[in-house]
C-alpha cells in the first residue's frame, strides 16, 4: 500500500478513530488502527468490539492496500510530524515506512485481515439533529449516569424518541437528569439505551456546529452516529429502561427562586471543608429570611445566607453538595426555581417548559446544636 | 486578633508564603501560616526549616494579635471567597472567624506562639539584580541539577560572584549547565551553593519584572532574597562545589551550527519511539552532507537529516535526547553552535560570548548494521 495526505487531515482522522481503541485489551489487533485504500479511499478504521468508528480522509491512494498499526505510536508518530505531505507505504512483510519531509520513520503493522470491520447495520430508521444539540444534550445529562456496572442499564442513557420530541435521560440511583428537545421533523415512538462511553466519545470527536447535522440510525442492538465523514457504529445496552415519569410530580410545598451563580459559588465554597470521599451534606435551611446553607466537618464549618424568592414552607434539607453542583453547572439560566416538598422527598430543579429537569434526592443529616 | 484586608492581597500573600509549607512533615505547626499582626503590620510567613518565607500585606488592623492556620485549608477558603475585603476574628482559644460579604467560614488554628520565626540574619553582604534576570538564570539551569540526595552539593546551583560577573551552574554528573551575566555594581568575590528547591520556589513567587530589583544577601549560612514586600530566607547547601574550570575546554575537532527549533523538533520526533525508563541513545552523524538523526528501539526505527554548517572531522556520537532537549528549550538564539572532539568527549553548547555554556556528556552506542 501506498498513500500521500496531509498532516493535518491524517491527524484529524487518526484522532478521531483512536478514541474507540480500547485502553486494555489481551486482543493487540484491537490496539490498531485499520488504514484500507482497498475501494478507493482512505478509510481509518478501529473497534473495540462494543464501539467502532470509521473516517475517510483526504488524499491521494499510489498503491490500494490494507494495514493495521499500533494506534498509539500512528499518533504520536503523526502528531509530532512537521506539517507538510506524509507518506505511508507498507511491503508484504508489513513493513510501514512513514515520511514526511526528511524525516523517515519504520515501524512494524499487522495484517489488516485480522481486523475485525465493523458490524454491517441498516440505516433506514434514523433522525436528524443538529450536531451541536447532540453535544449540548450528552453535556447537559451524562455526569449521572452510573460508574457502576452493577447495573448495566444505569450506566447509559435513554434516548426516547415520540413524534417531534427528543428525550434523554440518565439516573444513578440518587437522582435523574432530564432535557427535552423538539425536533424539525416528526419520527416513530422510539426508546433505546446508549452506552455512556459511546455518548462521551461521540462528544468528543462531534465537532459540534450548530449548522452541521449528526444522523442518528437504529437497529435492534445498534446505534449508528453518522457526520462529516465519519461513521460511530455501537451496540445498545439491552434491557427496558426504568419507568420515570412515576417518580415526576409537580406537587410541591416550598419552592424557591435563586441566583444560579451565587448558589453554584456558594456551594463551591462550603465543599472546601469537605475531604474526598467524606460524605458531608450541605445543610440548606429555607426561611422567609431567605436561604442559609450550612456545612460542619471535622476542618471547620460554613454558612451564608443567599437572597432568595420563596413560595411556601419553610424548610431544613440535606443534599449532597456534588449532585447539585453538577445540576446547576449544566443549566445556563440565570436564576433556578427549586420544588420541594419535605426533608425526604426529592427536590427538583427545572424550568417551566421541562426542558430541564434534574431530580435530586435529599440526605439525612443531624442539626449541630 | 482582628484584622480587615481586601481578597486579592490576601490571597497574594497567603500563595507567596504557602511556598514555603512543607508537603510532608511531622510537625503540624509547620503545616500552618503566622498571620501576625503585633507589629502593627499585617505580616505572613510560612517556614519549613529550610527555606522560609515572609510577606507583609496592605489592610487594616483592627486588632493586634497573633494566629496560626493552617496553609491548605486558609488558602483554599481565601481562594475561594468572593472578591471583597475579608475580615479574620480569632479569640482567646484560637477559633478563626473568617468572613467575607454574607459567607462565614469558622477554623480553629494554633497558638501562634509555637511557630519557627525565620533566623534573624544580617543583610550588609548584598547584590542586586533585576527580577527577571534571576527567574530567567534559574530557569536556563535547574534543569540540571541531581534530584538524588547522595551527594548533596548537585541538589543545589553554585552562586559565583566575582566583580561584576555573576555565574551560576548546576551539574548532576552527566551534564554541566552554565549562564552567565553582567551586573551593573562590582562586587567582592563570593561562591555559595544555594538549594535547588529554594530556587525553584523563588522563581515561582517573583513576578519576574525587569523594571523590578531583587537583592540577594549571603552570610555563611543563609542567602535571603528581598524583593517586593516579601522576604525569603534559606540555608545554603555547606561544602566546596566542584572545580568545573577544569572540566571545560575550547579545543574542539567537529564544529557544527545548527537551526534550533529543527534540531528540537526533530529530536523530539525521535523520542517518541522510546519508551519512559527506556534509555536508548539518539545517534547524530556528521559529515559534509549534513547531520542525520538516527534512533532504534523496540517499537521502529527512525531517521532525519538536518542541514548544517560544518567545520572539521566528520563524527558519530550518541546521546541522551533528554540531556539535548533540557539544554536547547532554554537557549533563545534562533542558531546554535556545538562542539566537539570524539565520541567519548562532552559535546559543547555555547555561544561566542559564552554567556551559556551546556557541557553534555555522550553515551555509548551500537550502531546496528
Amino acid at each position: 500500500m501506498k498513500l500521500v495526505c496531509s498532516k493535518a487531515n491524517l491527524l484529524n482522522g487518526v484522532q478521531i478513530v483512536s478514541k474507540a481503541v480500547p485502553s486494555k485489551t489481551t486482543m493487540s489487533i484491537l490496539e490498531c488502527i485499520l488504514v484500507d485504500t482497498t475501494n478507493g479511499e482512505i478509510k481509518l478504521t478501529a473497534n473495540d468490539m462494543e464501539l467502532g468508528i470509521e473516517t475517510t480522509i483526504e488524499g491521494q491512494i499510489v498503491e490500494k492496500g490494507i494495514i493495521a498499526l499500533d494506534a498509539k505510536i500512528f499518533l504520536e508518530i503523526v502528531r509530532k510530524l512537521p506539517d507538510s505531505d506524509i507518506t505511508i507505504e507498507t511491503d508484504a512483510s508489513f513493513k510501514t515506512v512513514i515520511t514526511c519531509e526528511k524525516a523517515k520513520f519504520t515501524i512494524i503493522g499487522k495484517s489488516g485481515e485480522d481486523f475485525s470491520y465493523l458490524p454491517a447495520v441498516e440505516r433506514d430508521d434514523s433522525i436528524v439533529i443538529s450536531q451541536f444539540t447532540l453535544k449540548e444534550l450528552v453535556r447537559q445529562t451524562i455526569f449521572s449516569i452510573s460508574d457502576n456496572d452493577n447495573n448495566k442499564l444505569m450506566t447509559g442513557e435513554l434516548f426516547d424518541i415520540n413524534g417531534d420530541e427528543f428525550k434523554i435521560v440518565s439516573l444513578d440511583g440518587h437522582r435523574i437528569s432530564i432535557r427535552k428537545i423538539q425536533m424539525k421533523n416528526s419520527y416513530a415512538p422510539k426508546k433505546v439505551v446508549v452506552p455512556g462511553k459511546t455518548l462521551n466519545e461521540v462528544s468528543k470527536i462531534l465537532p459540534g456546529d450548530a449548522d452541521s447535522d449528526v444522523t442518528i440510525s437504529f437497529t435492534e442492538k445498534h446505534i449508528v452516529f453518522e457526520f462529516d465523514k465519519t461513521v460511530v457504529v455501537s451496540r445498545l445496552i439491552e434491557g427496558e429502561y426504568f419507568k420515570i415519569d412515576q417518580m415526576l410530580s409537580s406537587d410541591y410545598e416550598t419552592k424557591v427562586k435563586v441566583n444560579k451563580k451565587e448558589f453554584l459559588s456558594c456551594i463551591d465554597r462550603a465543599t472546601l471543608l469537605v475531604k474526598e470521599g467524606d460524605k458531608k451534606p450541605i445543610i440548606v435551611n429555607i426561611t422567609d429570611n431567605g436561604m442559609e446553607l450550612k456545612i460542619n466537618s471535622a476542618l471547620g464549618s460554613m454558612n451564608e445566607e443567599i437572597d432568595i424568592q420563596k413560595q411556601g414552607k419553610d424548610l431544613m434539607i440535606g443534599f449532597n453538595p456534588k449532585f447539585l453542583i453538577d445540576a446547576l453547572r449544566v443549566i445556563d439560566d440565570e436564576e433556578v426555581d427549586l420544588y420541594m416538598v419535605n426533608p425526604k422527598a426529592p427536590c427538583f430543579i427545572k424550568n417551566v417548559e421541562e426542558s430541564y429537569i434534574y431530580l435530586i434526592l435529599p440526605v439525612n443529616f443531624t442539626t449541630v446544636a
